[in-house]
């Protein structure tokens, strides 16, 4: 380690001006170059050598204590990152109560194995499935007059451009979009009321960014051109979940946030110059963040004004400035923002968008009426919608909000968090000396990434509590081998000082989330039978053949399958649809055939199926997998492949 | 809900006599018929109408709390059923700190996508996986001296039987045998010493259990008559995770428990009727625990006396009472149990074996050195080894130590756990009125399977901690739809009254798990570039073709792959390794190729790799899907597939 390095480790948050002339173009490009030893996130490196008890005070946290048999307060929903599942946590408790798959296999459910899931997901000619990893960055809910409705979540896969949505009654993965001629799906953000409809004050589209641009379509052309490529706003209907339309834009999409009134969803772009390397992708200083003007859009759209890309029947309007020289009919305003942003976030108020700089310092206020202004030809230049920038500190990644005024900043550089209030920052900006927007820069264990605080995406904001998401774990958990967990760490955010009061692992890796009041959320504890039009009933139940394809209907009653024997022969097509009889909240049966690859479930009242063939002769046991009885370990039938 | 249901409901539990009667011969068959509406698990169902607080009084949990920044005093290993998963636990915190995959896919890992997990599980010749579920039942520890080696853990996969092994320095699974003729392979125990050489002090083998009868071999004959069909016991050995041998016997496998000695192995029986239907698998009034006298079928094995079964080239030794009439040669020695039981556990003082009853509200108690007078030819019968068998409450599934003679059986119909002292219920068994052998009765929410406690499984047992997971949920937690959670009980038992501490939330479904003294477990944080014989430096990195195979040699370092651009051609063989050169702990580094379904990790200084075919022409961004430094998004190359 040398000595610049070193200073960055020992040099502490207030010197604020000294670490920041580290992260001059220089030095930079040093950082980023090939084979640097230096990586900024080894800049830790020693924390992970103190005591754990040392590396923060610990700070009791008997006032969250969730006592056996008490019920925590909020919903967390969180993304999973290159797991490819949706995580619902308890808050303040941590408690993972459920995992819903979605980009993933999960062979517990069956989530990839029956052929209800394998619908959703989507599948070869030869019944397997397209995907089987995905990578969940970000999770949104549905909204009606600005706060959840308790309907839709919406999640996205970065790997193969998918945007999925869950059903909140059932938590379940119902519905999969593939985005065309779309490369890395990174951000997204549902709409909070309508832009042209001001009766509609619910979300029925949602907005896809896209991070890496490519050849427009991707079919071998100017693949070694990258100066060619491009990237593109994808809207998908709510609802249907089909693509609605695409926008071209220059530069590349990275997170997505969504006006109050409907009307604007912007993107923040650290590669607006459309670089290829490291070193092009940080060449400029400033980067932006891209407005787009839904109902101009839409208004393209219905003029015919757009075109088409490959095979795709999507259409597609250009954002690109070359193609909206005036402001008053442009569908894209591009507003400069400090260096490699990464993030953008709405005020709770519905007046901001911030954006942070990550290679900058600061982050970026844009007004949201100056925007509309820009649009409108009222405002001189994009940059003229800044209304302040805030030094917050190194690395600024994501910002949330309490309600009160007050903006949380996640710094990935400096493994802190920062409480700044945004109306002191603006003062500060217009040029009042006398205030300091920085009210707390508060250690997190380490490096974090997205922030985000109790229902702090809605007019709702409570400011109670905050959890930052950190990326790093290094000492604060017993050792488990080179894979260490994540840490998410929740804060009291309801007073003046914010307070640290848990840490809560996470298996790697989570990234965006939100915190939902529990009274939003309305399940099913048992699903309708009639929900399943392939429901298995008394009066259709057995074993039906036509030629080689054979039908099982099977229903289950703890603790017994309803046929005690399934006789097929070697080469059937086989299908077995079962329908859960038990009506007992919780009562949930398995299924598996061993050799046969089937494992799955089915809760109290659902229809799931498989299909496959009877390849292999013998006796095979049928058995629960999900334990719901005493008899349940003798819960089989025999499943029995003649030659 | 009848009126016999509705008072197994509001009965409570020191009314044993009565409840007790309700679980006679005809009820149970009445309770097990096809269709019957009154589900044992559905007796709870009022539960759920209470208000969570109501339904056991909050106990301050503040004696647990492990702060922000401190560690966890013990390790809790748990499988987790058709999860297909292993996951460690932080005790008392009951923080996830890793799921290991095993015998799942996991995306996160690129378990079951990189070419060194598929060598572990086993793929078919098209390079597929032979399967991608599991289902994880048992979990235990490699031992030395009596107590826990800190070396491997192991796990059984019910489904398609096979046995995992898991290193514990890098707690990553590291091998997967398949268990020829066995289906349904449930419990499974590590020996604790040699049963011959008394200087190997240390585990050797894994002793693996088989619940489900099948045709031997299962090639198509006898599928109509189960009857013929048999289980077998197997010995793995476990330095080369090689089968040694297996051992037939008269009824099945259930769970399995071996001496301090190393002399014995056991498993208990619940189907010693042979049973194909539930009537008939609980026919009888007492089944069986088997004991294998290890050294005894070890030298029949030496001395050629086995035979083979189908394909299988391990030998096979006949354990049935027929070809074993002299106990003085004998290699199998059953002891009759309670009915249809459910476990069996051995006592940290290394004297007794306890099976519990399930069908029947007992817990029976075997000497081992009255089974080893047994097979000296000194013991009249072999229900003469019983030394106790307490009424411990209904529904009695395992039970656990607290190294100071006390058990805990876990009571799946009653929802409690019953601490009992052995010595106590010895004594009652003799014949002894005055005592009773029952301390205390605990409600457990809900109906709790396997139960364990801290290095309860060893001569170390500690008796500090005692788990209970539990199979019902229910109105413990914030609902999250029809699929619940499972709960994870944890209590204090050191003292004289057993305490509740924590709910702990589990994804389905956690079965049996292991509390392991964290000093024991030593892990390594960085992997050594050196194990990994295809690991790439500077000097063999790069692109090699041969033909239409082409060889892709990457390092990674934050925030660089080592090639920016990657050329290949359709139709190629694509195989990537990448090392990851960083060496910071946690300074993992993720790598996915959008379209081409490719996403794992490499953690420092590991090597992993991928093989797949270019059949999609186009621009392809590769990206780092793990967290890794500020640049992290930067952290790209392309990936060109030409025509």
């Amino acid at each position: 380690m040398d000595n610049v390095e070193k200073k960055l480790v020992v040099d502490d948050a207030p010197k604020l001006g000294n670490r920041r002339s580290f992260l001059g173009r220089t030095a930079l490009l040093g950082l980023a170059g090939a084979g640097a030893s230096l990586g900024l996130s080894g800049c830790k490196e020693e924390v992970s050598a103190k005591k754990p008890e040392s590396a923060v005070k610990p700070v009791s946290a008997g006032g969250i204590e969730i006592a056996p048999g008490q019920l925590d307060e909020y919903y967390s929903f969180l993304s999973s990152g290159h797991g490819g599942d949706v995580r619902i946590l308890g808050i303040p408790s941590g408690r993972t109560l459920k995992r819903i798959p979605i980009f993933n296999i999960d062979c517990m459910s069956g989530w990839g194995i029956t052929n209800e899931s394998k619908a959703v997901i989507g599948t070869k000619a030869d019944g397997s499935l397209n995907y089987n990893v995905g990578d969940t960055h970000h999770l949104h809910g549905s909204y009606k007059n600005g706060t959840y409705d308790g309907r839709w979540l919406f999640t996205n896969d970065k790997i193969n451009s998918r945007l999925a949505r869950i059903r909140m009654d059932t938590m379940e993965c119902d519905k999969i979009t593939v985005l065309p001629n779309v490369m890395g799906f990174h951000g997204m953000f549902p709409d909070k009321r309508d832009p042209v409809d001001e009766k509609i004050n619910y979300t029925t589209r949602v907005f896809c960014g896209h991070e890496f641009h490519v050849p427009l379509p991707n079919d071998g052309r100017d693949i070694d051109d990258p100066s060619k490529w491009g990237c593109l706003c994808s809207c998908v209907d709510a609802a249907t979940m089909e693509v609605r339309w695409q926008c071209r834009v220059d530069g590349n999409m990275d997170l997505v946030a969504t006006s109050y009134d409907g009307k604007l969803a912007a993107s923040n772009q650290y590669n607006t110059e459309n670089g290829a390397t490291l070193a092009d992708m940080m060449s400029a200083e400033r980067d932006a963040c891209v407005f787009f003007d839904v109902a101009r859009i839409e208004k393209m759209v219905k003029d015919g004004k757009f075109t088409h890309i490959g095979a795709s029947k999507v259409p597609v309007v250009d954002g690109r400035k070359a193609a909206n020289p005036d402001p008053k009919t442009s569908v894209t305003c591009y507003v400069p923002v400090a260096k490699n942003p990464h993030g953008v976030n709405a005020s709770p108020d519905g007046k901001y968008f911030v954006c942070s700089g990550k290679l900058s310092p600061t982050a970026t206020v844009i007004d949201l009426s100056l925007v509309h202004k820009w649009f409108a030809g009222e405002l001189k230049t994009e940059r003229d919608a800044v209304v302040a920038e805030p030094e917050v500190g190194l690395g600024p990644l994501h910002t949330c909000f309490d309600g009160r005024g007050n903006a949380y900043t996640s710094l990935f550089l400096d493994s802190q968090c920062t409480k700044w209030n945004v109306e002191k920052a603006i003062a500060q900006f217009k040029g009042d000396k006398t205030v300091n927007p920085i009210i707390q820069k508060l250690d997190v264990q380490y490096q974090p990434g997205h922030i985000y605080s109790s229902m702090g995406e809605t007019i709702e904001a409570d400011g109670k509590y905050m959890n930052s998401g950190n990326k790093f774990s290094k000492d604060r958990f017993l050792p488990v081998g080179p894979l260490h967990p994540e840490t998410e760490q929740l804060f009291d955010i309801s007073g003046e000082k914010v307070k640290l009061l848990a840490d809560h692992s996470a298996y790697s890796e989570p990234h965006d989330g939100i915190i939902v009041r529990r009274d939003l959320v309305k399940t099913r504890q048992i699903y309708n039978i009639d929900d399943f039009p392939n429901a298995v009933k008394p009066e259709n139940a057995g074993i039906e053949r036509k030629g080689n394809k054979v039908h099982v209907r099977l229903m289950s009653q703890a603790p017994n399958y309803s046929m005690p024997v399934i006789k097929v022969k070697k080469g059937d097509e086989v299908t077995i649809t079962l329908t859960n009889h038990d009506k007992v909240e919780d009562l949930t049966h398995g299924f598996a055939i061993p050799t046969y690859n089937i494992c799955f479930i089915v809760n109290p009242q659902q229809t799931q199926s498989v299909t496959f063939k009877a390849d292999h002769i013998g006796a095979y046991w049928v058995y629960c997998t999900h334990f719901c009885h005493a008899l349940h370990l003798e819960m089989r039938s025999r499943f029995l492949v003649e030659a």
